[in-house]
């Protein structure tokens, strides 16, 4: 990835010998100085979000444009090719003593190990969605919750997919995959939302809730198939069967294992006495979900995905998920700070002529996302009356599996910078106006009770 | 580090093309194989060692030396230039469909990766070293713990570095090196034993308690001073002084802080309401700590320290101990097996004549930091009876503090194998048998309260 820097290394770039002290003290300022600004800015942008009642998640993601490659060139991420703020350079060289060229290099370094730090965040979080599948609520909401997932699979893929391809003249692997992106459902918004207006434990808000988890297994099954496409290049019908037949197969073994293995599981922590048994085989399961789900071609994230899963049944889940909870509140933070620092803001600027094809193309998936997911509202039958609205609202906040989706995109190169710009826009605009819609449509207290909106954001 | 491998990606070393996607898959499937390996590994010796009722740290050292370059070959610390194992090799490569001298490769890269965790890992674990001193304890025992942890720290450093110069002609640097490495102790492993015992709220207990975390301030004060003496080269005295006063000033402010500042922290977290405040503020204030302590000149484990120290007096500080334990359970596991894996056995094998130097300068270390910290127990005046043994044996376990100083005096390169090898036998020593001695010595109940034995191991 840096080929040119050891080279600069073995050339007589640095006349002034810097010690192996000083470089290390440089990277720990570098180090420490980015993680300062990258919580600061995340922390400060979700508490105006809080405020306003909307996802902080999108605080995160704003925080990592304005720190990042379009703002300020405090934090960039490894695969951007630009130079970091002169100021923090200065800053770094006079505190260190190590000559300004060496920090650029040491940034690099620096970079690299953020973005491992930040695939770590990514795990944790998807391990963490799995633990929270409440997979027993799901079996009774079963058939309703399995046909709006369905439809809200369908459409928006479908929808998304054909459109890019006929309308906009996209190739069919980067269509497949911005369609993938838009199957999504982030349960954390709408739980969110339902919860301060007391809608949780409706049959709609129940319906959502089991959706939202379906929507989750089958989004990040297309995911794994999309994924391998993407980088194989190939569309023959015999290697998506199988990808397809070892990712359900996968899912399938997980949600066995969940009601077999968690019992086995939660006796062997029992019986261990050393500290910190929880959280460490929690991780040796996440690390072999991640492991198998390689080993047999799929992503690593399908993977932390079904780890989750099967621990969702341990009698320990709650305490695993507050273990873990601290690890994603660090890291997967940093993994969505660092998405909006890659994010090249140029390539939305109305002004630019060049971007106005690019932006026609965003709000197309944007429109397809909602009507996509507005429509599970009325792909169930029910014989008393039922908000068909509100559940389509609810299915709607693509958020931070939108995301996931969108990073994967990202790292096979296959998305143009029109087409990353334009998903995550759709991710940012479904997140956005979906708490704002469900708060007009919902009947609810209007969310004064300060007990129940401060538990729902806690 | 790393000189060759990029230039070897381009020559073409490789005549199979290796597609991003594949190499990725090795990456995802080394990474989460090293993960497996060392925390089952860590987890059986630590399960057996608490069942002798040991120290679970030695355990993960021993994991460490099975599993690394002395053992198995399956974990290598970066620096140390040798092949991980075929076994591994093969799986890895088998799996991914990347060649076999590509794996060697990317193992170099996850390598680096593993080693910036455990470096997190550390920095997590002297936070929480810091969070957990009870400074308020800590003055009711003022007088007698500061005299207690003056003489263990003054005795050991003396002798320790004294003989080496003058009985085993060590050259001055790393002598005083291992000297502070010899300061340390380590609160946990006492406080752990004299919890099962009943014994932590006698006088004699909280003493220990008191000088321990004294001994920690002092030992990292002297640790950070002496780091850059290592790395600096010059035993000139301004220097010497300069450094020691920047750290008593920087201790002195930081035990200031937790007066003034910690109350800030508090309305400052009560204020803030979007998720995670508590752990991502904690985080913050620990890696300013560490650019703080860095851009001073001091090392940035006595700033993760000092960031401690300043929220021990936070009203939160029993939720971010809590916070941060699953991180440390996790990171700083992951820093302990390091050590253990770049350990070369090789050295201390007593067959081979040339380490019979080496292992009876570990027997002199060995006895000089026992009998130093031993002597604090007559260190004090009082009227009462007071068992001395146990006060002295209590301050005699290194730990994971002594591990931490050995950590940073092997990244100067200032120690030659056989010293390193002699203070980690000092560590493992005094940790082993003080937990042994004081049950011999304490007229407890003998750990038959499973309660108390079971709050002391979690």
């Amino acid at each position: 990835m840096l080929i040119s820097q050891p080279l600069s290394w073995a050339l007589p770039l640095h006349p002034l010998v810097v010690s192996a002290h000083d470089k290390e003290s440089a990277e720990t300022l570098l180090g420490a100085a980015e993680f300062v600004v990258i919580f600061l800015a995340a922390r400060l942008l979700a508490e105006v979000l809080v405020r306003l009642s909307l996802p902080t998640l999108i605080g995160e993601l704003v925080a990592g444009v304005i720190i990042g490659a379009s703002g300020l060139h405090l934090v960039l991420p490894p695969e951007i090719q630009t130079n970091i703020s002169t100021n923090l350079l200065h800053l770094v060289s006079g505190l260190s003593s190590v000559p300004k060229e060496m920090v650029d290099e040491i940034y690099a370094e620096t970079s690299v190990k953020l973005a491992s730090f930040s695939q770590v965040g990514l795990y944790a979080l998807l391990f963490l969605t799995g633990l929270e599948s409440d997979l027993k609520q799901l079996l009774k909401v079963g058939v309703r919750a399995l046909s709006v997932a369905t439809v809200g699979v369908v459409l928006p893929f479908a929808g998304g997919t054909l459109g890019l391809i006929y309308l906009f003249g996209v190739d069919v692997i980067p269509a497949i995959f911005a369609g993938a992106a838009m199957t999504a459902t982030s349960i954390g918004i709408t739980a969110k939302v339902f919860g301060e207006l007391k809608y949780l434990k409706t049959s709609e808000g129940q319906t959502v809730i089991g959706a939202a988890v379906l929507d989750d297994i089958m989004g990040i099954v297309i995911l794994a198939v999309v994924a391998k496409l993407a980088t194989g290049g190939s569309l023959a019908a015999a290697p998506i069967v199988k990808l397809l037949a070892a990712a359900v197969v996968f899912v399938a073994i997980s949600l066995f294992l969940s009601r077999t293995a968690a019992p086995w599981f939660d006796r062997l922590v029992d019986a261990l006495e050393a500290p910190g048994e929880k959280i460490v085989c929690g991780f040796i399961v996440l690390a072999l979900g991640c492991f198998v789900a390689t080993a047999i071609g799929l992503e690593a994230v399908l993977g932390a995905f079904a780890a989750g899963l099967v621990l969702s049944n341990s009698k320990h889940v709650h305490e695993l998920t507050a273990l873990t909870e601290p690890i994603v509140a660090l890291f997967a933070t940093l993994f969505f700070v660092m998405i909006g620092t890659g994010f090249d803001f140029s390539v939305i600027n109305p002004l630019n002529p060049d971007n106005r094809g690019g932006l026609v193309m965003a709000g197309f998936l944007l429109v397809v996302a909602i009507l996509g997911k507005v429509a599970t509202g009325w792909a169930y039958w029910d014989k008393e009356k039922t908000n068909r609205l509100a559940v389509g609202l609810g299915m709607m906040p693509r958020g931070e599996v939108g995301l996931v989706f969108l990073a994967l995109g990202g790292s096979t190169h296959v998305l143009s910078n029109n087409l990353e710009a334009a998903i995550l826009l759709m991710v940012i605009g479904t997140t956005f106006l979906a708490p704002l819609l469900l708060r007009l449509v919902l009947p609810g207290t209007g969310g004064d009770d300060p007990e129940l909106v401060s538990a729902a954001s806690s």
